[in-house]
């Protein structure tokens, strides 16, 4: 039996998604995602850096890819590139995520008001729903970096 | 200006932590984490590879302290080691985080029933409270690797 | 000008909807509460005693009204009719209800896995969305009364 | 074995707590509620009217009891007697109450800042821990009352 390398995990990419550009320190740490070209899609492939002592994905790390999922869609949302800061974030752990799943975490946002966004977001593993997060945001009023 | 080297990061550990042993992939890459001998409080010196676009701690990384530091004090509370299962998590964000910054969670738990374990934890930068967080848990039925 | 009164508010209940039967003290003073005979929904239309102090609905009120929804819906679901204990109950509040607004709890069952159940829910006036929850649940252990 | 009535009932409240000014039709209607003259602490002797079908009290009772606590220990904080709208709030149902208990709110307000304020709440009967609350709130911007 051959072992899955990762040139060919990496290669492993659904159509539609293009690898997000890394901005972030945690996020570049915590990668590879992709981001869908239309959809409100941001998904990652399971490595080993991803996962707990008893061999599942991290709970942190799922609520990274939720907390992520949700910047990435609210920013696509902001003419003017304005990042949101999370307020409060709740999520439920609905099933496993293991090694080399394909994981995809579909936003909705629900509410752009003046001072708060509210959006939900469902992981799945194909049809399998993993994970259901929410969130409270806000638009970011300090500094942001020139790009 | 003399640079902040990783070994000064590094030494600036305050008195009664010890260094997390590394178990988990996700955490390992996380680190590194610090876990106090007698009380249950998880520790984290920031480094960049913890920030966001905008240089204050990923929020994502913030619900991982929060989760790991249950995660760390339920299994001294579990005589047989069984690890703890996240259900349900919520986290509300008070206060940025910074490169440097030495973070603090301190964990309560409230309840352990039969089924589930019931605990909060405020992660504190000095005296500042930068989050609060609670989670639903119960063990994990699942297999263990060996140690 | 006439009045409303309180014959033709109860007068207007949208069709598809049945008077929720009144087992529980709480509920019935709550009340009236309306289910769907098909959809997995709850409604009531909003009377003086659900508001709070500036006039619309109180955060409490709405918190049991989605509660309930989750409440009637997994009792459907269940053949033998044990009620579902919450364990969790998370509510973004998105807008004002106001009095004379007839209010809609859209449930979703999410997962129902051997110990816990979870469940998301929509409030609505029309197609106005004002309040987002969601739940984890199990099933009642304990005695039921003879009905 | 003569009946419990209702005078008697409200007869024993604990010294420092005064009858809650009603000023809330939601309120007035779930009653009767008191608060501590000093501490952060709402209270209520659980009554038929506040239970579900199992009797114990039902879910969105006790998150309104939280609600509500929340709610007048913010008030007391506004020197302008502003009320808190609730942005999000988080319960964990941990232990059931039943007729007769007497319930106490423990609010603590962990920051007040520009735009939220946040608090955490547990709710007790006598020491044993029934719930663990916490919510995310802003000032009410819109037209209070003449009073």
């Amino acid at each position: 039996m051959a072992a899955v390398n990762s040139d060919a995990v990496q290669a492993a990419i659904p159509e539609g998604f293009l690898a997000l550009e890394k901005r972030s320190g945690f996020l570049r740490n915590c990668g590879d995602f992709y981001v869908h070209e239309e959809l409100p899609i941001l998904a990652v492939r399971l490595q080993p850096h991803h996962l707990n002592y008893v061999r599942i994905a991290h709970g942190g790390f799922l609520a990274t890819v939720a907390d992520s999922a949700f910047g990435v869609v609210l920013r696509r949302l902001s003419v003017s590139q304005v990042p949101a800061i999370t307020i409060n974030l709740n999520v439920d752990y609905l099933g496993p995520v293991r090694e080399g799943d394909w994981l995809e975490a579909h936003v909705e946002v629900l509410k752009t008001g003046g001072s708060f966004i509210n959006a939900s977001c469902l992981l799945k593993v194909g049809e399998r729903l993993v994970l259901r997060a929410n969130g409270v945001f806000t638009w970011w009023k300090g500094a942001t970096p020139c790009t």
